[in-house]
Parts: C-alpha cells; sequence; structure tokens
C-alpha cells in the first residue's frame, strides 16, 4: 500500500509498505479524512521521539473499516469511524488506575506515528477496536470528526488538568488550534473571564468566537504584568497551557492565585529543567497546582466529545481553515502545517476512494 | 420602619418593625432590587417552615449598604451590594467541613424568613458582611443581579450535586426559574444533549435559549419512556431535579445509567419517604448516586456568579418576565408568584427610594 | 469435568460438565483455595438472580493456570493468581466512564455463578486474563487471598463510597465478613471513632482487633438512639452498610449529619423502594449523600489489596474461621455458610490436585 | 508581660511586652504546654520570613483561655484549648474557595510569629476562637495535643496533597517528627509499602512503629536508584516530601509512575527554582502531579485529629524525645531545635502557673 512517511530526521516522503495485519480484537481501516498535527512535525523536524526510518505518518482522522478482527463486538465492515490518536490497552494496569494514555508505560497509549505507523497510508491499523473506534454519528462530517482525534480532547483536557470550576477566571496561553479548544473547554467547566495569549489575528477572532474575553498579546509587554494588572493585582485561579516553552510555567506560576493550578497539555520540546519559581510558588507551600498531562483517548471520549459537537456546544469546524481534497494532498496540508502561514489554523483532507 | 411579613400561615401584609440592629461583623442595608421566590409561597402557604407571626418575606435581593460594624474590612456605607439568599457563619464547623450551608445545624445557612427577617423591609440585616456581602459589579443591573441571591447558585447547584462532566446527556426535571439555570448550569459543566422536563411555552422557549436541546412533555407519556426512547435505551448519566416530588427520585433512578447521579435541589414538600425503587438501583449496588443539598451561599459564590454573567456565560436577565416599580409592589410580585400566571417565570421590583 | 453448582432454586449438587474453553484472550485456571458466599446462599436459596439450571457455583478463590490465550501478555501456564469476583470487560465503554463493575450493562462486571459458570470446578474460566488476574504474591498463602476476591474489596468500597476522611466518625451496620473489612477499609481512610453494629462474639471480638473503638448492640435499642447518645447528639459523618435492608437507610440517614454520606455495599433482597425519610434528609436539601455500589473488580484492585497485606495493613485471614480440605469439602463449606453457625465468619477450602 | 522573642537575625531572647488586647471575636489563653518548632529555627537563623525585632516566636501550643471576646459562642475563660499553628479568617474570600490558610493572602492563615506574635509568651491571642481553638478532650495530654498544632497536621497534609489511595507505594521522603506524621497519615489513607527515607536511628525505629516498611538510606546511593531497585523498576504512586531541597522535587519525579503524584510541605528555603526534570516529567505530559501547601488550619481539623488520637489511630507521643518543665524551659528547648542532637525528634515544654 502508499503511504506518507518519516523517512529519517527532517525528511519525509511516499514509501509502499504492506497493509497491517489485523488481531482478532482490531481493525484495519480506510482513511476517508485526515489532518496532519505540529506532532507530526515535532516528529520530523525536531526529532521529538528520535530518529526515525520509514514510520508512517498521521493521527488524527476518520475511517471505513475494511477488515475487522473475530472478537470485535460492537463495529463491523463498513462502518466509518473515529479514530482518536491516543489508542489505549484498557486492560492494562495504567489504565485501571485511571491513567489509560500511559498504559504500557508512559505517553504509551500514544501508539500512532510513535510506537507503530501512523493513518496517513491506503490502510491503517486500530488496536483494540471495541475500546478505541466511536461510530461517526449522523449530523457530524468527517472533516469536522477530524478534531475530535487529538485537537479538542487536548485542548479540553488543560481544563480538566487545571480543574477549572464555575466563575474561575482563566488564562489560556497559547491559542493554535488545541489552545482555542482550550478557551472552549474552559467556557465549559465554567469559566469566567478567559485571557487567550497570542497575536495571530485569525486565531484570535476565533478565541473571541469561542469564548475569550480578553486577548493578550505579549508584544504589549509582560503576559504576568498585563494579566495582574486586568484583574487589579488578584491574578487567576487557572492557566491553561497550550503553548511555551519550559519558561512558561515561570509566568504561570507568578499569575495564578494560591489555591490555583496549571493545566499543561503543552509537548515540552527542550530545556533540562521546568522552570518553577521557588519564591512565588510560595516556598513550597502555597497551593499552585502543577498538572500536565497527555489526553485521555479511546472510544468514550470520542462519543462524548461528539455528542457536545452535535448539541452544539462546541463547533470544531470553525479550525478548519484550509481544506484539501485527496489522498495525495496529505504531503501538502503536513507542510502547510510545517510553514504557518499567517492565516492557518488547521488543514483537513478530504478523501474519496 | 415598613415591612412586608407573613403574619401567620396563609395570611400576609405590611406590618411596622423596629429597623435591626448591626453587630460589629454585621451590615444593615436598604433593598434597592427584590424579588419573591417560590420559597416564599412555600413558607406562607404550604407551612413549609411552620407557623410564623410577623416573620418578614425574602431572601432575593440587592441592596446599599446604610450601616456597618466596626470589625468589617471590605466594605462600607453606601456601597451597593448582593445579598446571598444564603449567609453561613463562616467560622463554624460546618463549613470548615465545606458544608457552610448547613453551619449551626441542618440548612442553618438559610437565615431571612426563616430564623430571622428577610428583605421585604426597610432595612434588613446581614450576618458576616465581608463574609456574606458581594459588591455588585458595574455593567450588572441591581434587577438581574437579584437572579444571583437564590435563582442561579440554586440550579448551578444542582448541576454540581450531579457532577456534571464533558459529555454527558442530563434530564433537568422542572423548567422553572431555577430548573432553568439548571439547564444552563449543565451547559456550563460540559453537558452534551440535555432533555428538559417541561410544559409552559415561556419557559421551554427560555430553555431552548438556555441550552436544552429535547424538551419532554409530560402530557405526552411517561418521562421515563421519552427519555429512554430518546437515547436509545441507553438511558442518562445525570438527573438534575428542580421540581417534582418524592415520587420524582422513582422515574430519575430508571433512567439512569449506572456511574450516573441525581443531583437534587428541589425543596421537597410532602410524603414520608423518598420513593427510591430498590430494583433499578441494582438491589444496592448500581452505583446511582444520590445527592441533594442546599446551594452554596456567601459572597465568593456571588462573585463568581456576577464574573459569569459578566462573561456573557449566562444571562439570568432572561427570567425576569415581570418586573415592577416601587417598595410597595412587593405584594403584588409576591402574589404573582403565588398565583403563577402562564406566562411567569420570574416578577422582580426595582426600588428607588 | 466435576463441579458443585445450582441445581435449580433450593437445590444444589455435583455435576459434570464440559470443561470451558479458551478465547484469545482468557485464561483456564483449577482452584487451589476457594471460598463460598453469602451471595451463593442469596443465588441459591433466596432466588437473588432468578432460577437456574445447573449453573456452577462460586467467585472468590486462587487457582494456577493451566491453559493461556494465545494474546495474553502477562501470564503462562503454571501461574497462581488471584481471582476477582468481579471480571470486567476493561475496554467497554461503562469501564471508560470510570465503571468497570457494569461494563455491559448494571453489575455486568459479575459474571462467575451469574452469567457463567463460577470456580466450584475442575477448571474456571476467565475473561481478559491480562485484566483481571493478579499473581499471588510470595508470603501470601492461597487461603488468606481468597479473601481478596470479594470480601476485602467489597469492605473497602464502602469506605470509598461513603468518601471516609481523616477524623471521620463512623457507623459500620453489619459485622459479618464484608462489614469488618468495612471497618478495617474505614480505619485506613482515615476514620476515627467506629461504631461497630452487631452482636455475634466472635464477629465483636474482630471488629474491634480491625479497629472498631464502639460496638453498638441492637437488642439494647434502636441503633439511632444509641449512636446519638454516644456522639451528644451530633451524629456520624459516615455510615457505611454492609448488612441491614432497605429499612436500614432509614436509621442511616436519621445518624447522619448534614453533608455526610452512607456507602452501601450491601445486597438489598426485597422491599419495592429504598426508605429514606423525607424530613431528616433535610426535605431534598441536607446533603446527606447516598450512594451505593458493587465492588470494583479486575486486576490493579487485586494487586493493589495484595501490596496492603503484605505490608500489614490488613490480615484478612483473621476471617477465617473454618477452614477444609479437599476439592469435595466446597459442599460442606457452602453449606456452613448457609447455616451460619454462632462462631462462623468465612470459611475457606484448600485444594491439591 | 514576659516573652521569648527574635530579637533580630540569629538574635533571640526574653522581652517584656504588653499583653494583647482581645477583640470581640477573638481570646487570649496562657500557655500550659509548648513545642518549639524547626519553623522558628528558619525565622531566627534563616532569615525565612526576614528581618524581625522583639517578634514572639512559637506557634506550637495547648492553652487555657484567660479572655475571651463577647461575640465569641463556644468557649469561655478557663477552657482548654489546642491552638493551631494556621488560624485563618474564615470568612475570607480565599477560605470560601476552599484554600483558608491562604486567607488574605498567600500564606496568610499563618499568623503566629509571622504577621502577629507568636505562643512563647505567659498569654496570647487567638484570632476568631470559635473558628480557630478547640477544646483538649479527656484523654488527651497537653503536651501530646501540642503536636496536633502543626507536626500532624503538616504531615497528614502531605498525605492529602499527594491524594494516597488504597495500594498505592509511597516514598516520604525525610523522617523528622513532619515525615513521621507523613507515614503515618500515609497508612491512614491506604498506602501499602511505605519507603522512609532517613538515616538517623530514632527516626528510623519511629518510622517503623508508624508503618515504614522500608527505610532508604542516602549515604548507601541514589535513593532513586534504591526505590526503582526495590520496585522493580516499577515506581512508585506517590512521593510524600517533608525534607529536602528544590533538588529534591528532581528525585521524586524520577521514582514516581505516570498518574502519581508529589505531595509536598517542606518549606524550601533556598534556590531561584524548583528542579523538575523535563524528560521524566513526560515532556510536559507524563500526569506526574506536583502539589504543595500549607497545612489546613483551624477549630474543625484540630478536633478531627484529636478524635484520632483518642481512637487509637496515631500516637503523637512518639514524637516527644525531650520533655520539660516550666515556662523558663522555652528557651533551652529552642536551643535544642537548633542544635538537633542526633537522639531528637521533638522537644516539648510543660507549664504551671
Amino acid at each position: 500500500m502508499k503511504a506518507f512517511a518519516m523517512l529519517g530526521l527532517n525528511k519525509t516522503g511516499w514509501i509502499e509498505k504492506d497493509r497491517p495485519a489485523c488481531g482478532p480484537n482490531d481493525a484495519i481501516l480506510r482513511p476517508i479524512a485526515l489532518a496532519p498535527c505540529t506532532s507530526d512535525v515535532h516528529t520530523v523536524w525536531e526529532g521529538a521521539i528520535g530518529d526515525r526510518k520509514d514510520l508512517i505518518l498521521g493521527h488524527e482522522g476518520v475511517g471505513e473499516i475494511v477488515e475487522v478482527g473475530e472478537l470485535v463486538r460492537d463495529f463491523k465492515v463498513g462502518d466509518v469511524c473515529i479514530v482518536p490518536a491516543i489508542t489505549p490497552d484498557w486492560n492494562s494496569v495504567e489504565a485501571q488506575d485511571g491513567y489509560q494514555m500511559h498504559s504500557g508505560g508512559m505517553l504509551g497509549g500514544w501508539k500512532f506515528s510513535n510506537i507503530k505507523d501512523g493513518m496517513f497510508a491506503e490502510f491503517f491499523h486500530v488496536n483494540d477496536a471495541d475500546g478505541n473506534l466511536a461510530l461517526l454519528p449522523e449530523g457530524l462530517s468527517p472533516e469536522t470528526a477530524t478534531m475530535l482525534s487529538d485537537m479538542v480532547p487536548t485542548g479540553f483536557h488543560a481544563a480538566e488538568l487545571a480543574g477549572v470550576r464555575y466563575g474561575d477566571n482563566v488564562v489560556v496561553v497559547g491559542i493554535g488550534p488545541v489552545g482555542l479548544m482550550a478557551v472552549r473547554g474552559a467556557v465549559l467547566k465554567g469559566a469566567a473571564r478567559i485571557f487567550a495569549v497570542g497575536t495571530r489575528p485569525n486565531c484570535v477572532a476565533v478565541a473571541k468566537e469561542y469564548g475569550a474575553t480578553d486577548i493578550i498579546n505579549y508584544k504589549n509587554g509582560s503576559i504576568v504584568d498585563q494579566v495582574m494588572e486586568l484583574t487589579g493585582g488578584a491574578g487567576v485561579d487557572k492557566v491553561l497551557q497550550a503553548g511555551g516553552t519550559v519558561d512558561t510555567f515561570d509566568e504561570s506560576i507568578r499569575m495564578l492565585k494560591p489555591g490555583g493550578a496549571i493545566g499543561n497539555v503543552n509537548y515540552l520540546g527542550s530545556g533540562e529543567f521546568i522552570k518553577i519559581p521557588r519564591e512565588e510558588w510560595g516556598v513550597g507551600m502555597g497551593h499552585k497546582m502543577i498538572n500536565a498531562g497527555l489526553m485521555p483517548g479511546g472510544r468514550r471520549r470520542m462519543e462524548r466529545l461528539a455528542d457536545m459537537v452535535l448539541a452544539g456546544r462546541v463547533d470544531p469546524s470553525k479550525l478548519l481553515t484550509h481544506r484539501f481534497e485527496g489522498f495525495d494532498s496529505i504531503e501538502e496540508a503536513l507542510m502547510l502545517m510545517k510553514d504557518k502561514p499567517a492565516d492557518l489554523i488547521k488543514p483537513v483532507v478530504s478523501i474519496k476512494w
């Protein structure tokens, strides 16, 4: 089969590979909508997971089942399904402890284009089909649904990690697609004022549509100073980090009230240590909680998010600024993600076979 | 001073009473906006708290401080404040355990027109001003703010009690003003589909504006049957009860999935026992949680809710279907609440002195 | 193979049945220690799950693997394993929502001697071996480990359901083996005073060893009155129900403080409705939470409990008052459970092949 | 009145000061048992709170009420009370948000020998007597009860911050008095194996009595390596930090499983940044939670802990290795705390007037 892959560090290209085999609990799908992710860019051009040879990329997609294992109860050939980026081993001890995204070891639920081939192929494999596929419901387009694979659950998880509650004032750092979903996720857990940190006009406009009340432009000076001024010196209850670096924690701690929390879903690509300022952290006694984690994946999460979209709580299609047709456009879409033109939020590729 | 009071069971009228005294931690306010509540109706015409003589009614209001105790730190004469219906003793052992609404004993945080005079008077007393008043922020009208005293926090508390989370499908039983706020509160904790049970056209229209996706009319047959059919037999994750009787629990348990929860904020006026059906409750092992409680009150809750209104998360002014002018209109507004004309949600009274 | 079964209502006996088949994810075990449970008695003599023909009984046991499916990662033939009474489908939507014991429907995680044959056989089948078996660690006898299948996790779950925390005063209703484990479970979540309700001298003695500070004998008058007197009228923070009937809830609500909770793990065999007294429940606003559920099962729970036994936190061997040798003794052990002599807590059967 | 004070950095001595005045909500007590704390040492000899002149030291004590404000409901002259080190303003917005220890600003609940005079005086002042005093119950000696002021709640809070649950394997870093209470606090929240890191023979012996199963001596090599070896490479579920520095977090993160948590109650005296290793923290996605906070104080916490001591759950008297008689011995006791002889855990002073 044909697939688009990482050939090695800084190199991508089309390759031929065998169609993956289907185990008794698994399924093989043909993609009908795909989206590239900044993580694909990190993987190829930043070496986020080390060097890899001919690793098929892609972990955001909707597909049609073409083969299904004999033990699969709830799905059959022909079903069109949303596929989460994170596909845990649900019977693992980590999942039983509530951390399915770390099944088999830290970040172990992240399999696509990491420990196995991704979705940018004519066919791709999904482990534990009953546990990790969700039927695409009527009324939800495959393109919009690709945003449920990663962008929506990752952004929403930031709000879960921080424990946003009724009336919290919240900073969202970074308003790329994940940050935008963090804005919406905060609204849908009860946030009051939301300070969105970002500058790109397209993203700023969408952030406001999703519920940001204030936009903080770091070009106008220190984020911390701006937030402290806007809150009359009080600071905020929660900071959701969907952008930045290991230094961002330093700013977040300074903006937080005691009893506040950081929810980080941002991949931290470099730096030896996370920067937590001792004094502003209350010399170890300030109750400024630091929570950071990979999004929960799996079937039920997809079903829950799809229900939210259908109920009109969140419209992820606003993220889709660039649309492509045809399997071959994957390459162009990924390069767009890499080059990040000013008006880009997310590209998506529609596929007909 | 002049006040509108319960004279005895089934009797209300205007009385003269001494202006209340102000303790060192307290404040005396003059009302500038007031709203009557169904609880006032329960108190007078259903004997909800027993017989009372010359008890001043009213627990939803915004007022201006006219006197303040010497130990009060944060408020001064002239401040216009939102006053919660529930004004806890914050240093009580119950509050320290997290249940301030039961300070000094079950329901002990409910003081207005219960264990002391209410707000339908030229002057009213607020215990622990620093703990129980919240400044009316700019941009929020006193009339809208009266909804923060009881309707908004009570409705929202139903969603808190049930623990609504991302993607829950939720039934809201009763769409009077509290139920409508439960609808909105569920949206703002992540509900997907919301089945609102009610029939009055005005309320149905507002329920949809607040986020209800489906309206269930009990005149069309069993609520349980309708919800089970609409969910394909799955049932729902949460039931918020803002109406009904001791029998409503029976229906709620039947609609709930295992692992689901009831959040009840409805006053249960009669019946010896709550009706929980043994078998549908999983013979005591079904994890269908039953949580029921009085709303949290106090200053910080008012501040949080006011922030949410200012951020545009909830617009309680939609509840205000009937508006009156002048302190004397309190009587007419209360009678309206008692008679419940078809187009009523909530009346409010604006007062100029 | 030979097995001990329910032949029909009120009838048990030895039968011949085919050895169960092993699916790719499953395992077949030979029992080396088994314990009968009051649930077996409910099943046969109270019709708890309806009439059944030739259903093999038994859900508490330790066994040796004799066959293992090809997809099982972590276990092999010859491994000696603790087997939980509850063996969920871990990839089910219910498990993903946190309620694995209800996988596939309410109580659906309870498979042994319910929806499939139990363990009182020469061989028994375990679904999802990786998810539902736990290696018997060195230092833990098979006999003691049978108590981890059901008694320990069920009793401990009562304390989890009620949310016992540091310094809670707790009533435990019923001090059979589950209630005794609820006593210990309460201690190990921070309970202060524990009022254990029971009368059998053997159980009373063990309750004290496990940490009960006060014994309440219902023969000395109303439990509620006794507890209220001993707490100076304050009532308690939590009630753990491991015995009683639908009427027990009435007493529990009366003993609870506002903000308190019931944790029920007791099987409720008869009565149409659970009895919750309206007024003492705060007319629907008292924050007296009612939580009731089947124990969590599965591998990780077994591992966690085994670690606790090895660390000396709980010694379940105190429950084992009657010990038998040989597979054939199962019948005698079950009859003992049925007849409940005064000195019985739990019987256990050791098996050599 | 006579008092023992910090005269300035690195200087202590006896001074004369006016007896504090009693506000309407407050109380004045005469100490009957007092204990010095490492925090007093930090204050004087490490400049933890900056330079201070004639600040009376001491925040662990039991006293007799000699004067009480007119608004105090529950206490009267002559009552003997436990006094928590942390005495929050219970009506503050922070307390209403659940963080009473930060009332009025970060760490603002810590008033004694910080923002007002401490307890090492003939008389000391307690703000909000109803909210911050707890009657010394019969059966609890004043000396043992001094450990409830700070050592017990601080140690226990580490287990709360980390969220210890049934079967967690836990490392406790530091087994001075707070760490020892963290060991006991972990047992009483369900810990299985407890790895206590320390070397002093006295502390090691008491750690075992409190429930430590393994002792880790850092002199035998890296703590991380030792813990990883003892857990077969799995790491632990929780790390409670009651000792160490900003570098300790680096080790803790390395020992933690994904989904684990640090509970830090250790005062961090120096270093600009807390050291969180990026990679072992899962590049920002490992769900290794970092929670750090000042203990909760106030009346109810004291009552809960006293109930636990009376129920035999924890015996803090094991901490009291050195006992003194007479108010004047405070100086000697503090110097002992400063010099930390090998056999010291905590000194306590009994006072008769």
